[in-house]
């Protein structure tokens, strides 16, 4: 049900990785049938992870590499999920969605998670990782302006290697805001 | 199906924290129909949470106090979970298992281990959490001189709070030992 990170195809293509992958799922309180969108979906790990536990997935990745990849996992681990390939401000507007992931961001951050608010439902959820701390915080204000409930977490893993030795990952900004299920006045 | 710190009945109970327990359910792989057993299970956040995934959960606990609430939180998130007041090393011997969690570790890790290594099935999972790290290494010698695949991280994650400082859990060593699959001679 939990797949590791060395079961997956990766080639270059970034992953998140699976500490912070079984973080981000739990947070998002996947649920059988639940709408789920994964922005970015690099290789498809979340996506697949999230369609194992039952949720609709779409898929959206704009890397032709990493599209292919997406594919070939979902193949590998027998789930179905939507894979589009386009930049998500183009086609989050077509999408109606109770939960979405994040797994980082570029210059049109501001723009797709205004997107994300228009057309998540209210107590919808949404999870985001970020490397940079700059992206992180412009993601919290953000958020708690448009009335979210904002969570973050930085986690840090170090994976003990065969000699022994902890080798630290990257530490990540886990970020979980929730739509709150009133309209504010 | 993922349940949050806050919402589990606590008292002064110690209990794993919502991202350790997201690492440590997903590492234990929990499936439907796994024979899982959690020793000394405190609140029972694990064994309910293993439980909402459809396992069959054993949840031994020694302490009075914490077997109440093993009892309160099961019924709140309505699972159904076998409870046992006991020491784990006078009932262990009973019971089948594919999955194990030890929550931590008393003087009797060592026997109690033994125990888990006749009982577990082959290709079983025990993940282990561990604030000591002498506990850990402990743990991680045992099992490897079992002949089991031991992997090995250490998280820490630190929460923000509602002032905007990241409060910082205590590190913890979270450890994967599978047992092979294999008779070795």
């Amino acid at each position: 049900m939990f797949i590791k990170d060395e079961d997956f195809l990766r080639d270059r293509v970034p992953m998140t990785k699976f500490e912070v992958r079984s973080i981000s799922i739990a947070l998002l309180d996947i649920n059988k049938g639940d709408k789920f969108v994964d922005i970015g979906a690099g290789t498809g790990s979340i996506s697949i992870q999230a369609a194992l536990l039952g949720a609709d997935v779409v898929a959206i990745e704009r890397d032709k590499e990493a599209l292919e990849l997406i594919r070939k996992n979902a193949e590998k681990f027998k789930v179905e999920i939507e894979i589009i390939h386009a930049k998500a401000e183009d086609v989050l507007n077509g999408l109606e969605f109770d939960k979405c992931f994040l797994g980082g961001s570029g210059n049109e951050m501001d723009y797709i998670v205004d997107i994300v608010d228009r057309k998540l439902r209210r107590g919808g959820i949404i999870v985001a990782n970020f490397i940079k701390l700059s992206n992180a915080n412009k993601f919290i204000e953000n958020m708690s302006s448009k009335g979210y409930s904002v969570a973050t977490s930085l986690v840090s893993v170090s994976r003990m290697d065969e000699n022994g030795l902890l080798k630290a990952n990257n530490p990540i900004f886990v970020v979980k805001a929730v739509k709150c299920l009133e309209v504010q006045s």
